[in-house]
Order: structure tokens, then sequence, then C-alpha cells
């Protein structure tokens, strides 16, 4: 178990930073750049969740292996051929990244409760874990975060859903359910968003 | 007194929740993007303000029925007809968002003050808790902030000068009419600032 | 010694402050933009580094003379002849704004030792210090940051080389080298971009 949610946070570490550093290698960003857009889309949701709870060290600080092979996704993206690359990486991050959505979101409402969180505010705490870092990788590119797009497949609900998961999990006594309740609701919605282009009606 | 106060704080609250939401609907965003607008207009100054100085829990944490009332605000404002909606909401708002900006402003310089903060810095506290919030709900649909253009009518200025104001009272020993005098100020200047079109000379 | 450190501290300090002005006066922001863009380049850095350290009180909380003398910079800038004055200033303050972005490299890698962190987040921490303030300047400007783009002359990369110059000395056991070591590396590599024009290959 404890396992098995160490190689989903891996692989949604990896492909939270490849994500950043699609969009950025897009805007013919220099090193810096695609770094700082990478390092910013992987830890910035936590890391402002963090900065909200008080909690102290980050992630990124207590496994510095993780902004370390970050430094090497970006050199080695600029020695990859570049288009065929895109659309091939875009597709086969899709699925560690789902469930990198519903894990960083159990992880956060996980903090939230132990910081003794209103149950809303717990919520929050999980989509803001989610979902803040590709925010502050789309103000960082100068453009409006993508989620707030209509034309958006669904995400930050899928987050919000399985925040709920997570919290209907505890009040029911079923907490060692809880995480992968909440991963699995948010991973199955955002798949299926993609697949079947779910958007918000609203 | 704590009763006025309330009320003011309230009806503010709102009001800066529906400039936000004003904001984020005019670009069509979904409900995501509304609530995000809405919520960071709303609490942002507070919470950067709570950040510098260290102070936990924050507002929309102590008292979370806010930010579910803006998420039934965020949802009610995609069932009413936009286009008068819009230009009668911006009147109607006008008035508590001054007072708003005043009791914000107060609030920001007494936790600046209680914080042992310097004199300016707490005026800046004050500044700072009330128009932070504005300043990324900006940044969040990409554009420069409204208060740095020439043409914007006076609103920090208000928010500074009734800082002052603030500091004024404290030191002159009226410590119980500090809230009072710094709310009155701003909120006046910047409904004169509305009415007869004051700007910034440089 | 710590003469010099204070000297250095102060005119780049001023630099920093100037290089905001420049650029929100260029936009013929307001007095409000301008000096918000001046106290954001200037402190935005270290106040970032110091909320990630959880350190306080911030180093403008302490020496609020700085905040307030930036006041009279922006203000100031209003009365002078613009076109000329531009170009000349940009030239002057080149020498003390590399100065400064070494010296505050090695404040950051200093605090972040301090606090115990891995060598490779000191190196960030010093990093951040030196260049979150102007990443947070442009953003506040709508413009993606200046040290994403190609043709952007070596900036975070000289504060990087420095920081693990000042890393080297530490490990060596030159401790009391660490600063001017770092200082000095990073300004030389920084104006040596500048005068040969030397940007990062990827």
């Amino acid at each position: 178990m404890q396992t098995l949610l160490s190689i989903i946070e891996i692989c949604a570490t990896i492909a939270f930073a490849i994500s950043g550093i699609i969009t950025a290698r897009r805007r013919s960003f220099d090193l810096i750049g695609v770094y700082t857009v990478a390092f910013v889309t992987t830890f910035g949701g936590g890391t402002v969740r963090d900065i909200l709870l008080d909690r102290r060290p980050f992630y990124w600080v207590q496994q510095p292996i993780y902004p370390m092979l970050m430094l090497g996704l970006a050199i080695g993206s600029f020695f990859v051929a570049k288009a065929d690359w895109v659309a091939l990486t875009e597709k086969a991050i899709m699925i560690p990244d789902a469930f990198g959505l519903g894990l960083f979101t159990a992880v956060g409402v996980a903090y939230g409760l132990e910081a003794s969180m209103p149950l809303f505010i717990a919520a929050l705490m999980g989509v803001i874990t989610a979902s803040v870092g590709g925010m502050l990788r789309d103000i960082l590119c100068n453009e409006i975060p993508l989620v707030f797009q209509r034309s958006t497949q669904l995400y930050v609900t899928c987050a919000f859903v399985g925040a709920c998961g997570y919290l209907l999990c505890t009040y029911l006594g079923f907490d060692a359910l809880a995480v992968l309740v909440c991963t699995g609701i948010t991973a199955a919605m955002r798949l299926g968003a993609v697949r079947y282009d779910w958007t918000l009606p609203i």
C-alpha cells in the first residue's frame, strides 16, 4: 500500500514536471525558464498549501532529489526531437497526471484535517494542492489559467469531488481507505473527462 | 459599535466577492475561474498580510461560512441576466466596497501595530490588506493591475490616507476612534474620487 | 569588511529599486504602480525566501528606512526628464546591480545553510533571493519574466554559479571568504555577460 502510493507519487511528480517543461518549451524559454516553470508546476500547489497551513519543511526540501532530478529532466528536454516528442509525451503523462491529481488532493485534505481545519477548508486544501501549481505555471507563462476556461475538461472539479470522497470516508470511519478512494475517484473522473470531453456546464 | 463593524464587514466581503465575480464573468470564465477569482479578490489581501505577519488562522479559516457563501454567489451569478445585472450591481457595490476598503485598511493597521511593526510598515499592512486582493485578481485575469493605471480613480491612496488617520488617532490617544476614523476617511475619499473622478497627479 | 558589505547592500538596494522604477515608468504607471513595482523588485526575492524558510522579521521591516526611501525615489522619478535619464540610469545601475545580485545570492545561501537546508536547496535559496524579485516585477507588468527568454544575458545562472562558489568555500573551510567569493564570482560573470552578450546555449 505504502509502496503503491510511493510509486504513484514518483510517477505523478515526474508527470507534473514534464507538463511544466512542455508548456515552457512551447514558448522557447531558456533553461532557467524551463526549470522554473517545471519547479513551480510540480511543487507550487503543495508549497502554497504548506504556507497556508504553516507547515515546514516543504516536500522538496525533505526530498531534494526531486528538484535535482527535475533539473536533469529540464536539461534533457533540450536534447530530444521536439515535435513528435511533445505529442507522444502529452499522451503518455495523461495517466500518471490523473493519478497524481488524485493523490495530491488526498495529501492536501489529510494535512488540512491534521491541522484541524473545518471540512470545507480541508477540501479546499486538497484542491489547492492539486491545482495551484498549474495556475502558477500559466501565470508565469503570461496566460490566463487553463482551468478557468470553459473549454477545459474537468480538472479542479475532479479534485473537489475526490476531496469530498475523502471526507466521506473519514466521516464513515473508513480512514484507511480515504486516500485510495480519493485518488481513485479523482483519477477516474479526470480520465473520463479527457476521454469524453466533459466540461463544466457553467 | 461591534455590530456596526460586523455589518460593514459582511457587506464589504460580499462587495469584494461580487467585484471579483463580475471581473471573471466578463472574461467568460467557468465556475472554477469565477470562484477562484472571487476568493482571491476577497481574501487575498488579508491572507498576504497574515503570511507577512505570520498570523494564523486566516479569517476565511475561522469563518468558513464566507468561502461557502461565496461558492453560492459564484454559482448564482450564472443564473442572472448578464448585461443589466452587471451595470446595476457595479453601482450597488460601490458604497459597501468603499467602506470595506476603509475597514480592511483599519484591520490591517491594527494587526500591524499588534505585531509591533514600525509605523510606516503598519500603514503598509493596512494598504496591503485593502489592495492586494484586487491586484491578484487582475494578475489571475492576465491584466496589469487596475490600480497601477493613471486613469484609475484614487483607491490605494485612500487606504494609505486612512491608515495615516488611524496612526494619528492612536498617537493622540484616541484608540477607540481609530477604526471609525480610518474607515470614514477612506470611504469618504474613495466615494469622492469616484464621484468627482480624482486621480493621482503623478 | 562589514562596512564594505553595507555599502554594497545600500547601493544594490537602490539599484534594484531603480530598475523597478524604470520598468514601471516605461508603462506609464501612476505613483502607486511605480512604488509597488519598485518595492516588489527590491524586496520580493528576500521576502519569498524568508517565507519559504519561515524567517521573521523581514529585512524591510527591520530597516523601514528602505521602503520609505523608496517612496521618495518613486516620487522623485516623476520629476526628472525621462528619455535621457533612463538610458543614463540603466547604464549607471549596471554595476551596483551586478554586485547586488552577488551579495543577495550570498545572503540567501547563508540563510539556507543556517536553516540546515540540503546543499542544493541552500543554493536555490540564494538564487531565489537574487532573482524572484525581478520575476515578480515582470508578472506585475503583465510580461513573461525577462530571465526566461533566450536573448537575455546570463543573470540567474550567474547567481547559481556564485552560490556554488559559496558552498565550495564553506566546504573547504574558508567560511570567512564565502560572501566575498560568491559576490565576486556572480558580479564578474554578470558584468562579463552584459559586456560580451553571453546567453545560455539552451
